[in-house]
């Protein structure tokens, strides 16, 4: 019970500090963080819960990360499904709480006929700059199975796995310097969840990608280090 | 007495690293350092005291900080008001060096006014993007929750102890990241009184929003720590 | 073969990483990136990819480290070959998925008479600033030097390694911090490579400096190290 | 003598990377990378440099810090010269490296009537900002004051000394986030001798002040460090 408390706090940070820089922070005028600080926004609410609460579930907050896991042979399939559930509950209780401060300025409203309307992902039209589906899965694939690389990679029983959890808050960050222009970055199909929730409409409609291609991106991923890297000796 | 040294000095660079970074360097034309920039500031003072001095008093320069860890069952009653009083000392004293320097440009002068004047903290007219005092209360309420959380939880006999005043530095990095647009981010009652003090005027009297928020937050941060999450077996 | 296959994927994201972030985010209007995410977004490739296949490979991703490690006395000649072509397959492979997701935006193609194109090194007219041919050997000679200093030490026995992946990883962002503006920044000839095989033209006409400069200065380096600095002592 | 190798090559690299990001890319037309990356440019000189060779010289790469370790009895009188005319050396030569690549660019030449030139310190007419002399003094008085409380808390026997390099190297990061538009941040005679030194004329003239300030900073914070937080019990 501890574990699925530990995934729903991170996984509400996660989008809590991530989203919310994005709609806060990001674009205010001269002095805003742009891309560039929600991407470091973004990794540091890992990096912050993998010290705080990756000792008591693994510090997942992430379904993606979780199949990943799951196919790297780091964890069990039964745990799978509570996992996930924690995971979703946290970000929409988190995106719901962003909605309640961001209205709580005069005029906030959420526009769904933009792309990234309230921090949600999208394609084509939806995507901040104008990158097509195809575009924007293959982007999502690759940076989730590479996300999964250095998750695998950097808590291997071979590598110096106490930075682990820098490696991967900052791999994030990473990420989202690449991806935002493409499709708001997911790579997370609970934090794409939770948006697309309070935003509805074409951002809902294109939620599916964001869980098609991370989850299949990281399992991907999970395959190719268990198979070409990792070494099975024991340590 | 070496810890209330430590207290002083290292709030005194909070304030000064911060509010300063804030004060003289984000809005400079073309090349100045913005939001993001007095974010780093932030968490990079409290980085670097937690590793400088953190080993003498546990390195809080926060009010909330000492409330939450006593909340949390790290830290006892009775040094809570020592701890208090040399933030608020240290607090001050950085504002007037600050104000001092700030000074010795011609024609500078607080504009109290103004949202954000001399690095104050405020809600409504005095948000930096115009956030009512509802919002404001609950982003600093969650915020500062979450500062519990992450300081609790990396300082946990379970965690990767060592990395701690790097995450916990980086947290404050992260909270600021999210919202300097709404209340100019305090989560540090020390940090509002001390510019308040020198603003005057409707930052002074807002500044109770600023020691109510942050200390409830900070203390219910620390009842869910010890309650939903902590182990509380033997290490 | 798992060596091979870490470089291989190791410096595939050294190149989808850093000329991604290039090519996608630096110049995204008001919230783009600029010049210091692409710094960040290079060092944090090899900062995450040390940590999760460094424990594999030595974590090269980079024909002049190979050089400069083999001139410090800690990489084998024989190595040398097998590396360099890994590292040399996976950066056109990244620059080869970076060319479909971006072509995936209507109207974007290269454009090889603009220096910078597609993350392309260059000096003289395709230098981003307009340094010449001198100038920038100069810059990628001591650059590359250094960061073989940097490797070198931060991986000796008597230096404290556990911070390797860190310290190199924010040597490449430093590196980049620099010379952006003078080359586009190479210090690395499998990535100058990669960019230049899918702009063609000038850039690829140029990439000789971007082996040249990079592999001679990691050499001097690499016996600077070894012959002024380096503790012949048993540790 | 590896020793003086050491602080030549630190100092060296703290000069051609503090200072080369400030005159190549600090204000590059909307994609430079502003104070923050030159904040972030000084630090990270020193946080690769203290992993790569503090553990030959101490790494000082800073007259100053020499000084201020002298006064909280961490560095032996007889070894200050030596180190600091190392230090100037290598800050001298990267300054004439710097020179070189500058002016390898058409029509680059220093207008020494200009604050900032060459990335000289200065004060009065030659602040970034406009800052006096008195508050330009105290500035680098109390800046460096704390740098050596950072360096002598964050490497103190009770301390988790290990993350020394990080927590001095950003320490240097958030100084300059706070006080480039003062000064142009000096808190180090070598880097401010060595840009003077090139650019002649009023910065050359204003040298002395970045000598007397940041030393005497320096000195007061050791003693302050010893008398009133080192803890000495012995570990």
């Amino acid at each position: 019970m501890k574990k699925l408390f530990a995934e729903f706090f991170g996984t509400y940070w996660l989008v809590f500090g991530g989203c919310g820089s994005a709609i806060f922070a990001a674009g205010y005028p001269n002095l805003g963080i742009g891309f560039a600080g929600v991407a470091l926004a973004f990794g540091l609410t890992v990096l912050t819960m993998a010290y705080a609460v990756g000792h008591i579930s693994g510090g997942h907050f992430n379904p993606a990360v979780s199949f990943g896991l799951w196919a790297g042979g780091r964890f069990p399939a039964k745990d799978l499904i509570p996992y996930i559930i924690s995971q979703c509950i946290g970000a929409i209780a988190a995106a719901g709480t962003l909605f309640i401060i961001w209205t709580g300025k005069a005029g906030n409203a959420i526009n769904n006929t933009q792309a990234g309307a309230f921090a949600s992902n999208g394609y084509g039209a939806f995507s901040p700059d104008g990158y097509s589906l195809p575009a924007a899965f293959i982007a999502e694939f690759v940076l989730t199975l590479f996300f999964l690389l250095i998750i695998l990679g950097a808590t291997d029983k071979f590598a110096n796995t106490s930075f682990c959890g820098i490696v991967i808050g900052l791999g994030l960050t990473l990420i989202h310097l690449i991806s935002i222009p493409i499709t708001n970055t997911s790579v997370n199909p609970a934090r794409s969840l939770s948006q697309a929730v309070f935003a509805g409409g074409e951002p809902l409609s294109q939620v599916w990608l964001f869980w098609a291609a991370p989850i299949l991106g990281a399992i991907v991923g999970g395959f190719i280090y268990k198979s070409l890297l990792q070494n099975h000796a024991e340590a």
